[in-house]
């Protein structure tokens, strides 16, 4: 039964590959367009691979670094000899994600350049596809990793589920720390481009968005791949690797070190993805269709897939966990179903029809500053549902997992719960993934100058886009959530392990001095860090701006059209800055854990976990959905209601929305992986520092 | 001993509220100026009382039906029957110090301007003694409040020490729901009329700050008495005696009910008001004084009172608690040293001789969006500094005081180091009450023409009252966190005496699913708060502005001076709209916390607080670093600097600005008071929630 299991995993990530690679092929078929489309494409790609080459040389002597920090531990017996190697693939495998689903992206966005003008449902088509890749390129990554992890440590080198799940968790570390490289690097890349594009070509240029006078036009199409597909892939690979990960590693102390417990979330991540790529079929639509049926189209798949794995993974919790505790099986429904209604949430506060977004658009009649306020505000009051929800999610995974007759049960259910959220994370990413690829494509269709109907309908492949980005988001962040608190607990078994450490923990109670101190730390630490990576994209946009301004004032005839502008000049400023950028906010998430438990020993680390996953997750939502909000609000506006395009109202519009860019691509992202990485940096020097701590 | 000691509490209170009388008679005597001061004055005042009568009004039903709440429970034994009078008494004193304090300040305004209009020496004179009332008035009438009743409870009733500060805590109760109706309904007045008039005045028309031409001028004179002076009143009313009682309540069960350990706070606060009253005799200042020695006579006031303070209650600590515990003195000190050193924090943030509002004014040359996001990460990344402070401070004062052999001895430590922050709150409330004054004196001033030397004067008071209340702030917020921090223990103590209750609350780890899920909650109330209390900030500055923009277009001759605004339809709509929006946030406050306890109990509850008050500690620091940074860089850039009045830079910085209004003044110190109400609330309704919760 239990090689049985493990097979399964590997075959089911062999399977999400294997749809990957045929899938690209596919989209490989399709028409690139005209020449100049080709060679619009074409600087975008290079400008993309140019990033991330230089991106991964910067990740690279990181990773060297670590690998020999985590040597020497293991020299001195800290850490298993695993661990280094483990947290060198889950990088590897993290870059690769993000690169290939980059890689895609790049090769698809003048095909579906092309498809849009041949007709909407090919656009949609070759958009979805290479959104397809990305998704089923990560779960199937993720998966294979695990999978031959898994194989490596318990048929190799013979070790107990214990410590087979302790060396895993270290290659979520090396996972989320490239996530949080990709996704910071890119994200300041992709919002100092769009910032600077934004403020001096629309704003005081007064010349429409993608125009190809905008020195800045490539950067911004490339940042869109760097950050939104390349840093969003790594991301994601982190968030379904982290939840399958902290569930395996809970499900050995729930069951006594049983290899069923410890499989599940594996064998339920195969079957997910099986089950999306049945959904992937359901998705297409007719000609014509408009914004309403193309949402139709891509629900209809997302839902299958989650009616489907629903109905599949009773059995399975039925028969591969003892019989007594079938009831756990609630606790990934009630993930699944969380899942959907925090998407939900976030649709109604970010949604341009409904109330609140529309109230947004409306403050702009009343100049920028009432439009800041009020999208502030609107971000803050739509943290409340979403804590409801995974609040109420928590504990009815909790209960109904047996946690009040055991614990361990309780919170095998709740890390049961994120692994039932990001079961279908193939296709939610897919549709997630396309809309960059939809928006780079009318970036093109307008620098090539194509018809304008092809433009609207790319243009409503992206407005759609923005929508199932908001989903996506929403399950980005709440499974984050409860992967937080899954590794928290882990890391308390953890330390329970270690020589001395149970007693060391054993007073985790809010009393506790320093457990509330770390809490207040902890609580502090996404504040600091949104605000760094805001401030890398403050400083990023304004040389940019400097330099698009340069531009339009030095090159003769540019604004007329007679002269083309230097796009390599913005392309290479935003990569030196972004990468320049990128370092200090993730080595503050490596080094702030460590420096925490020294000084105020394994308790003040449980506080400041706790602390950093509670205001992570609101600053998160908050950032993320007053981000979506003022965009759609400034669509809205340009749609025609409060004086529409040009007005006063559009303008103070545009100062939201570019205020929203860092929060909603930068800061907001970012956070759900900080608040992981935490865990999994506390998790890797766990005996060092139940050995050397000063307090507590 | 005993009765001496509440006899000295006795006496402190009435010298402090004779020292207010007798400054206040001095006041009164100087020259309120010509007849138009006198006239601009009095419909400020009059404007303010009006504002105030109806805001009581309101409250008033508000109190009744908590009464009536209180007396039921009380019936039905849930709460002693002293409960429902210390309630209402609460809040009448917290309600009497802000009216008094606006009092005072809306008569000193016109005299304010009329001393600089002879020197800067005497207007500051002027306003700082205006200041001075109100901040004696609120430690006078705090300490006699609590005198009062302890010698009521103790020598009347025969209470024991447990139940005397269980009933005192109550009226705790009352003073902070007093204080937030006072802070949220001010806040939203103040900040709607000041972006009112400076959106449609300042940006649209482009007339100077206080033109008398704008219809909104003197709703903003009224809102900085009822917001910055009112408000202000109440709210530290409410800090002062919150941080004392919650001492007294933990000095009770840290010494076995010793009387002398509770009533220590009150003592040092005694000792307080008269080393603060010292030190107000050395605020003067010499004619020609630069901002420099302005800073350096408050300077030279306040520290003088803090190492008084810090003297004097060595011996007091010494031989009122028992010998062994002497060293209880330095978590005192903890305290007051963190205050001082938050408040610099605070100014390194916020003011313009330091780079960071610099660097914040120099993004305002890229246009608004930048300004507004350098402020947001300046905000958020200057929460770091207060949470080292105040997390060193916490470890200090609890292991100081003995925590580690008896926890409830570091607790009351964490409570004394609150007190020690707050002692000299009689002189550093005066350096910061005095702001408003000159603010209000400066309007006057330009109001009614007076020579512009006048108006440079009252500018270097008002100037220098935005550093002062910089650091009053960080004293405010820093107390806060203590004080919520020792409101926590004092609700768990007071669980533990209720039958049953000890072993309900007996988990409040961390892994406890009942208390992450409150930390959850706890943490997301802060952000619904300031949610709320921003948009009703919004709604109303909207409406405002549409007044104010009616005004401008329909009142022939406006704008040429041949006609007068309707000063009083601006002041009844700014009245009308923060009445109405005050109630709601102020009903969450208090209905939040006794759902999450029917709900998930007392450990929930403790999650709550805990994550109510970490989240909220950072979201007040942040909110008011971003807006006090805001105002102070357009302030520079008004200076002269990229590009000075008028410029493109000068408006993103009225931008930056507008947005931190209610940041600062609305949003920002209400959340100082909500994660105390949350504590008060908690521990009244705290038998009921024994007996009738669900979970936990």
């Amino acid at each position: 039964m239990e090689k049985f299991l493990v097979a399964f995993t590997f075959v089911g990530s062999l399977i999400a590959l294997l749809f990957a690679l045929l899938t690209s092929k596919r989209i490989l078929k399709f028409s690139q367009g005209n020449e100049l489309m080709q060679k619009i494409s074409k600087a975008i790609r290079e400008g993309a691979n140019a990033y991330l080459k230089r991106q991964y040389r910067v990740v690279g002597i990181f990773f060297a670094v670590m690998f020999v920090v985590l040597c020497v531990m293991a020299l001195f017996k800290f850490i298993t000899p695993y661990v280094p190697f483990a947290f060198v693939t889950g990088g590897f495998f993290s870059a690769l994600s993000g690169f290939v689903g980059m890689k895609i992206a790049t090769l698809a966005n003048a095909r579906t350049a092309q498809g849009a003008s041949e007709s909407l449902n090919k656009g949609l088509k070759v958009a979805f596809s290479a959104g397809s890749v990305m998704g089923f390129t990560v779960v199937g990554l993720g998966l294979l990793d695990i999978s031959i992890w898994f194989f490596l440590l318990k048929y190799i080198f013979n070790l107990g589920p214990a410590e087979i799940s302790s060396a895993m968790l270290t290659f979520g570390m090396g996972a989320s720390s490239m996530a949080l490289f990709a996704r910071v690097g890119g994200g300041i890349y992709t919002k100092a481009a769009d910032v600077g594009a934004d403020l001096v070509g629309k704003v005081e240029a007064g010349i429409p968005e993608d125009d190809p006078r905008n020195p800045a036009v490539i950067a911004d199409n490339v940042g869109d791949n760097v950050g939104d597909v390349a840093g969003m892939g790594a991301d994601l690979y982190e968030s379904y690797v982290g939840s399958i990960l902290s569930a395996s590693a809970l499900g050995v102390a729930a069951f006594n070190g049983s290899i069923n417990a410890m499989a599940l979330p594996m064998i339920l991540a195969a079957v997910g993805i099986l089950c999306s790529i049945l959904g992937t079929f359901l998705v297409k639509t007719k000609e014509g269709a408009d914004q309403k049926s193309l949402l139709k189209a891509l629900s209809r798949g997302t839902n299958f897939s989650a009616i489907l794995i629903a109905i599949i993974s009773f059995p399975l919790v039925y028969f591969i966990l003892p019989k007594a505790n079938w009831m756990i099986y609630f606790a990934l429904l009630a993930g699944l179903v969380a899942g959907v209604l925090i998407g939900k949430a976030t649709e109604y506060y970010t949604s341009e029809t409904f109330n609140p977004t529309k109230r947004l658009a409306a403050s702009s009649e009343t100049g920028s500053a009432t439009v800041i306020i009020s999208g502030l505000s609107l971000g803050m009051l739509s943290t409340a549902l979403p804590i409801i929800i995974v609040a109420v999610c928590i504990l009815v995974a909790y209960f109904i997992s047996g946690g009040a007759q055991s614990a361990s049960l309780g919170l095998y259910g709740i890390s049961l719960a994120a692994v039932g959220m990001l079961s279908t994370l193939g296709i939610t990413l897919a549709t997630d993934a396309y809309g960059p690829v939809a928006d780079n494509a009318g970036g093109i269709a307008q620098m090539a100058g194509l018809d304008e109907n092809v433009r609207n309908r790319t243009d409503a492949l992206d407005s759609l886009g923005n929508t199932t980005a908001a989903t996506g988001k929403g399950f980005a962040i709440g499974s984050a959530a409860l992967t937080a608190l899954a590794l928290m607990a882990s890391y308390i078994e953890k330390i329970q392990s270690i020589p001395g450490g149970a007693e060391k923990i054993s007073n985790i109670s809010l009393m506790n001095p320093t457990v509330l101190v770390g809490l207040f730390i902890g609580a502090c630490l996404p504040f600091v860090f949104a605000a760094l990576t805001m401030e890398s994209v403050g400083r990023a946009a304004q040389s940019v701006v400097i330099e698009v301004r340069r531009q339009f004032k030095e090159i003769v005839g540019l604004m007329s059209g007679k002269a083309d502008p230097e796009y390599a000049k913005c392309v290479d400023l935003c990569t030196k800055a972004s990468l320049k950028e990128m370092v200090v906010p993730t080595i503050v998430a490596i080094v702030v854990p460590v420096i925490v438990g020294l000084t105020l020993g394994v308790t003040g680390v449980v506080g400041m976990l706790a602390g950093a996953t509670a205001t992570g997750f609101l600053l998160a939502i908050f950032m993320s959905n007053s981000g979506g909000a003022w965009d759609n609000a400034k669509k809205y506006i340009e749609g025609g209601v409060h004086g529409g395009k040009g007005s006063e109202s559009h303008k103070a519009g545009v100062v939201g929305d570019t205020v929203g860019d860092p929060f909603k691509d930068t800061a907001g992202p970012a956070i759900n992986i900080l608040i992981k990485l935490l865990s999994m940096v506390s998790i890797v020097f766990a005996t060092l520092i139940v050995n050397f701590s000063i307090l507590g």
